[in-house]
């Protein structure tokens, strides 16, 4: 079975953002009272959102089950408020549910979180809860950036995240750290942005004792882990100078990298630097990359051609990297 | 001759930080008046800070000359105000070139700008001048995050900082972009706030047209271009999708990549991915990594070991990467 654990709900029928629309020119509305209200969508329309799109590359590509989510860069967590949040993330997980349940062997869910800048993390602990128990998701999409590009949150090795973390494990469930849009003119959303957000976390990982106080925590930097594997011995050098473990062992059972690089050399490099135990099939599709590479023909986020072509991967090492490993990872994963 | 074009005096004589730290202090104090004041350094103070390391590092090595600067991640453009700045970079920049006269075969001077976060920048126009016409400087170091971590200023491509690009081209230097210390928490300075400054200045300038209306500006991102080799199909894939140039016509007379990549498969990637004609050599040395590698028994920021052991690597790229692109890119530089 060929496992992709990223993929979001980028093609979801035109009422959700609809309903994201008003929702946000509300706020500025100073008699508008938030509530949940509804969002009309057919069991057709998500069909057809689908069938075009995620599922016929799955079939085209040959890949199973995708780790679905919501749309990342959507998730806007800087916009409105707690309940702003909660409201969006509800509604946007319950269609996830529903995409689940119209095709429970090509998708599995994994839940945005109703994160606010500077608002405690009840809210977020709750949802999770729910998405786990009640919806049968597997994991969450955490942000560390809810600032969406400014960086006010604390670092995610600080206690601020630290009873989120407990659900988490309690729960048995991983995280992938993903940022959404930037509002910030400096970063751009899925070129520097997401990819500043991988390595950041890398780092703050790496200087913190944070897998101490969570053993079982598990973290899947997506993006191939932003800028790290090209900068492995910058990292080695960097744990050496500071006396922190060796970085195999700071990875070994708490940070996973996906494969969402985008070209041959580079998807070469991540098999070259990282422990297979600790890569994850993933292709982001239908994502950041939408076109077709014409240095060979095959869609840039068509990582599983990398993989396939890829020299010196054995046939065990690809059915980690493909099923073992997001099985390990997600273990609530049951398909 | 071999070149290293990203050096910062990482080692200056103590009197240089005390300098600093009561500056700091006197920005505390309401009735302190800020000025420019002195630093007592001797001539043997400067050679007694050089000769244990980057001389003796260069003689090790077999390089010959660094392109040296300030210390970078003191520059702390975020401290003060524009003035507490001027000063700071005045003395900053009096002391490279103070080490340029002492070891005239050895440093050539790039310049540190008296960069505050909001301010306009006719203060780095004058003190761009300066370096360059009256010091016998070759280039200088762009923060273009001044506020340390917060990305607060406009983005590179903004006409904010267009008359500063004027100048550049006028007196025919290149800028290394390159941020200060970082604090924000959130970001550990030199293992992800310069390497997610490189990514974020890269897709600035893909997303612009900023070098047509500067077609002869020249920058140098720093650390093997941050994320970018790495993502390099992710970036051509977004360039084509946003119906940019190619990369090798964005970057070709424009952008170029050190080779401050600290492990052997990492400097392949870039050799592999890079036009050899945007590479230049360098080691950051002494920086941000001071150890050896165990696997390689080298120190991790001696690139030159890995640029010797590169395979197909011809000797006349090898002379490129090593001198004649740095000479292309810094026509100030006579030695």
């Amino acid at each position: 079975m060929i496992i992709d654990c990223h993929g979001h709900y980028t093609t979801a029928p035109k009422e959700l953002q609809n309903y994201r629309d008003a929702q946000i020119a509300g706020l500025k509305d100073p008699s508008y009272v938030q509530t949940k209200g509804t969002i009309n969508i057919s069991d057709d329309q998500i069909r057809e959102s689908l069938e075009n799109a995620q599922l016929k590359l799955q079939r085209e590509r040959g890949t199973d089950v995708t780790v679905f989510s919501p749309r990342a860069s959507a998730m806007g967590h800087h916009i409105g408020n707690a309940t702003t949040s909660l409201h969006w993330t509800q509604h946007c997980n319950d269609l996830i549910y529903r995409v689940c349940g119209l095709y429970p062997k090509n998708f599995v869910g994994v839940c945005q979180l109703p994160q606010t800048p500077s608002e405690p993390l009840a809210n977020c602990v709750a949802e999770l809860e729910r998405c786990i128990n009640q919806l049968g998701f597997i994991g969450c999409n955490l942000n560390p950036d809810p600032s969406g590009g400014h960086w006010t949150a604390p670092p995610l090795t600080d206690k601020y995240w630290y009873p989120f973390y407990e659900k988490m494990v309690e729960l048995d469930v991983p995280a992938m750290v993903h940022v959404s849009a930037s509002c910030n003119a400096n970063f751009h959303t899925t070129g520097s942005h997401y990819i500043n957000a991988d390595t950041t976390a890398f780092m703050q990982f790496l200087t913190s004792d944070l897998f101490k106080d969570f053993p079982k925590l598990r973290f899947i930097i997506p993006h191939g882990g932003g800028a790290v594997p090209y900068h492995w011995g910058r990292y080695r050098g960097i744990a050496q100078d500071m006396k922190r473990p060796l970085l195999t062992d700071l990875i070994r059972h708490n940070i996973f990298f996906d494969t969402c690089v985008y070209h041959m050399p580079g998807i070469e490099l991540l098999l070259k630097i990282v422990p297979v135990d600790n890569i994850l099939f993933a292709s982001e599709m239908i994502g950041a990359v939408r076109g077709i590479d014409p240095e060979t023909g095959h869609y840039y986020d068509d990582t599983k051609t990398y993989l396939d072509k890829a020299t010196g991967l054995g046939a065990d090492d690809k059915k980690k990297i493909f099923e073992g490993n997001t099985r390990k990872v997600y273990p609530r994963l049951k398909l």
